[in-house]
């Protein structure tokens, strides 16, 4: 028995499942472009052996431990380290047995896919995970990450990523990113196998924790005066030709709307003396982090970086784990998000200009069809991000498509991203893409909404084409 | 020719009805777990003969009369008496010649499949309803009702239903589950087959009708002063546990929004004082709900009584026929609601709670993907209730499992609630879920998402499994 | 090799689609009812040729040029006159140059089907659009135009149409539709063919431009003093009056918001007073347009008029496009909009008479499970309009039958709109939707939900039987 049917996801129907595999087979081999995650650049600049099989595949990963806490597994038991110190000593062989023993709760989730495709395609393992097997299978991944085949840049090859962004702030000096321009490994193929990318929230976001003192620090890592308006723009600039030279071809920004402002520059100055003195008022970090959208957009058209707009998400949700493990523990809840009058005054800004791209996510399904892809499909500096985070799945895949194409069509979206810490599910998740795209497509055709020669060029964009375009690479 | 094909409901593609068919041949003839609904425990206390068609068919069921109200049947036609006492002499047989008539009204909806599996599998006709057939039809379910077999209990154990949860008010003396409680039929299978559940609406919303009167009578019946916070307090839960005694194992909260609020102790003794002194105000009103929510939190706590929260229903959206024919009269409508932020006092006081249990229901599909979804699959105490009143049909739990499934998994959500008054209706209604489940799990074993052995297991779990775990039958 | 495949839009599983193909075969041929539209009534009165292939096909069409605007074409370009006059002199050959060119943005979307319909039934085109073939498919279609078989009339009679309306302001003066009361080719059938319907929104709506001039004029042309609320409400009769005697059946209301008002008398004339005398304030004028929504019921149910309200739009969103190129360029787009509390004034009014009926349209898809089919489920005097504008495509028309005829049966809908100005579209557009009703009903009877015999009526009713009772045609 394999863990992984070569008809996976495809449609049940024989003609339409016939269309979706040609298209597939078409696809299937192309390189990978992640142009946009989270993976650790350290990884790939110190090629160090991953430690062992919780460390790499339970601990960074939310969409794991968020499903395991759903069901009254302690964060802490899983070696989530507590601020009061619980979990740093749990025994990872323990961890990964509860991993086993809960292993039933994912099933109908991707999160099951993806670690079954690592399993049985990265380690060969072709056994359904479970308590009965659990050491079993710690002990063989374990014993595959000592050897160098396992090691970082031996699997980006195997997994044959072309280029991977990872994500960074302002303040971060790229030291990772610096090693590795050094290295003959990042330019073997003759372009950057590793980027960055530009993350400015921890500089912008009034909200964020200790913003003043970053940006005092931005100050002092750009030599502007930072305390002033113009100086901190420009320490913006500055920054971002330091990330451009570290390969950067965008810019990410995730705040909790997506609302813009283009306000007066006295009006601008006298908002950033106010956000700079002290807790800003709720109104003024909204409208400071609105008004910044668009003057990254401002940026954008000068320096030419893509600009990536990740609104909507409730950080942190329970204060209870926020206080005692801190951010990023699996609590980020959706919240509804408005476009239409959000963007607004950035688009009357600089909407119609034929230099600004801006991708634009969400974790509210609901603006698909009425906003998103209304304004994408008529709007040229806007393109659709793919189906994010919680989206990220075969079904949450399918209503993308089905609530985008027929308004903004497939030029207006962007191909896919795995936007993950979990570098070994990579290859999986771009593989569900592929799959769920060649799916759509193949309904498509079968219902003869398609034909199938442009059915296999649509696939083509959508797994290479179109992120290569929309990120610049 | 059968008004019930064996196949109904399954899907097309005959790889996947295959698959569907042996799911649901695993599960069909479960027992049936009726944990949350609204039938009249009289019924089974006096156990005493159904009048007529009309009466035990369209006059209790609010699907069947609002649609044939919104082609311009009046309600005092099918015999909904008017406080003018319009319809009070409504002959029966006419009101089931206006359904016959208008049968056609209900192609497509769920109504149609309950009313004809009723027919079918209940009083053996095999014909569809017609104006032709009306008068042979009503004569023979007329018949049909005055034979014991068509007695309450005997359709209860026909219908092989294990428990059923009956919905009362904490004013409700609940005799007949006293009555019960002194029969053998109650404990025939060494558990009690029909229990209470905890609604105290009447006593926590203040705009429901007479709620300072009711908060008064609510003093009276548990010898506590509840005109003070305390005292309000303790008779809850000197309530609940009367309502336990019966066999309550759940309370039922059925506010406008999912408000909750987590006040200090002198702040909610002021804002009870205000509520109990005259007309609330709207703010006021929504406030006490909001803190009440995060009291039962607290209560459940204690006494393991699971929460159903049921949110989001504008009630009585005609005032013209409020006025004229009072509530219930198919006029309440689903708006928009919030859980993410309207949760969020509730959850950062208990959310991590073992031992609590909340479910939750939405008449909003929009929050299942974006907010529900999210939230039930990371607290422990929150899990997903089934789709709900206007969403109870074949596509309304296709997409509540294709919304849900891969943030949540299954473990998360608590099988079905049929939700009614309609006694007949109940075989139908789970027949219809289990169908619906089996018919996404067969999709997802012929996408090679899930094994045929874990989808078995999974089938068994959503038509008994979590119910009975979840409401902690 | 043929641009049009004869199961196009039927499901790919073989029983179904075969179910599809029976029901489509009983409907394809009836005539097509388009009692909601904005063709120009120019066309049928005076029968004149079209001039050329871009100016019938491109320049007239926001969905032709919006796709081609959102990959940065411009708008000039395309032949679409800007204020500074750039765009005036565009040649239509270099126009239809441009369309072939950027062909493949289309693919999956409705315009592609549209106009490949129209390619290949209108024209006889067999061969996919391109920049190879664009000359020649440009001469073809332009010679067509020359040629009697292709003037507006003889289209209408080869397109079996039984009836049309077009959409007027109160103030137009109906020239074209009185020229034709005069041609006996409009009565041939019997009953007129081309028929208006009254759109008020421009003395109705405050925000619209020369708001307070138009209702001065809609007082010349009336004869009544509409400086005075009476005598502006005496107007609006008066001109519904004469809309009838050319032929209306319905009025149409474009407002921002659903929202209504029950306004005391006095209450009305002084909000009159105040938008009359100034620019009104964003309140006052969505306040009137409210109270205006609820002052055409009232009229309708003297007149018989039927009230079409689309609401949601949030038009010309872009405002350099809008400075440029003024109004309809393709940047209106969807907002969220709530029905359940907008319409509740209305309702409480009105909203139970048997007289009254209101189709009711939404550019806010979550609307139609959780407001729409609940409202028009119950209440008499709504129906549900077919999903439009950006939904009126495949996938579109899919989920607006899954998402109402589980609560709101087919007969609370009204048939299919095309709602175009793309006259030569107008068969592709119902042929779609009749194709796209009957994929809907054969699954239903292939999941035996609904039996052959009854799909085959409700087929009929979806393509010309609702519409017809509907528009009280």
């Amino acid at each position: 028995m394999s863990l992984l049917h070569p008809d996976r996801l495809f449609p049940a129907e024989p003609a339409t499942r016939a269309i979706a595999r040609r298209l597939y087979d078409g696809i299937r081999h192309l390189p990978i472009l992640s142009p946009h995650g989270h993976t650790d650049p350290a990884w790939f600049a110190d090629n160090e052996a991953f430690t062992n099989p919780s460390a790499l595949l339970i601990q960074p990963d939310h969409y794991v431990f968020r499903m395991l806490c759903s069901q009254g597994v302690l964060l802490e038991d899983l070696g989530i380290p507590a601020r009061d110190g619980a979990g740093a000593e749990a025994d990872p062989r323990e961890v990964w047995r509860l991993l086993a023993r809960h292993w039933a709760l994912f099933r109908g989730t991707p999160t099951r896919m993806w670690l079954e495709h690592v399993f049985s395609e990265v380690f060969g393992t072709q056994e359904r995970l479970s308590e009965a097997n659990a050491d079993a299978q710690y002990d063989h991944i374990n014993e595959c990450l000592k050897r160098p085949e396992f090691r970082p840049r031996a699997l980006f090859e195997r997994f044959n990523i072309e280029v991977i962004a990872t994500t960074e702030s302002p303040l971060d000096p790229l030291a990772h990113h610096a090693k590795l321009a050094a290295d003959p490994w990042q330019k073997a193929k003759g372009r950057p196998r590793v980027i960055t990318a530009y993350r400015p929230d921890p500089v912008v976001d009034p909200e964020y924790e200790g913003f003043i003192r970053n940006v005092e620090e931005f100050g002092a890592l750009t030599g502007e005066d930072t305390r002033t308006w113009s100086g901190y723009l420009h320490a913006h600039r500055i920054r971002r030709e330091y990330f451009k030279s570290h390969g950067a071809t965008s810019t990410d920004h995730g705040h909790p709307s997506a609302r813009t402002a283009d306000l007066a520059a006295a009006q601008c100055a006298a908002l950033f003396d106010r956000v700079m003195s002290g807790p800003a008022s709720r109104d003024d970090a909204e409208l400071f982090r609105a008004q910044m959208l668009t003057e990254m957009a401002r940026m954008s058209m000068d320096d030419g970086l893509v600009m990536q707009i990740h609104p909507g998400s409730v950080r942190n949700h329970s204060a209870q784990t926020l206080a005692r493990f801190g951010r990023d523990k699996g609590f980020d809840i959706p919240a509804r998000t408005d476009y239409v009058t959000a963007l607004k005054p950035l688009l009357d800004r600089f909407g119609l200009e034929p230099t600004l791209s801006i991708i634009l996510f969400t974790l509210d399904e609901t603006s698909y069809s009425r906003e998103l892809a209304p304004l994408a499909g008529v709007y040229p500096s806007l393109k659709l991000g793919p189906s994010w985070w919680f989206f990220d799945a075969p079904d949450g895949m399918r209503r993308f498509r089905e609530m985008t194409t027929e308004t903004a069509g497939f030029a207006n979206t962007v191909g896919f991203n795995d936007d993950t810490r979990a570098f070994l599910s990579i290859p999986a998740r771009h593989d569900v893409c592929r799959r769920a795209d060649c799916s759509y497509l193949a309904r498509l055709v079968a219902e003869h909404r398609l034909e199938e020669d442009e059915a296999h060029e649509v696939a083509h964009d959508l797994a290479y084409g179109l992120a290569r375009k929309a990120y610049r690479l």
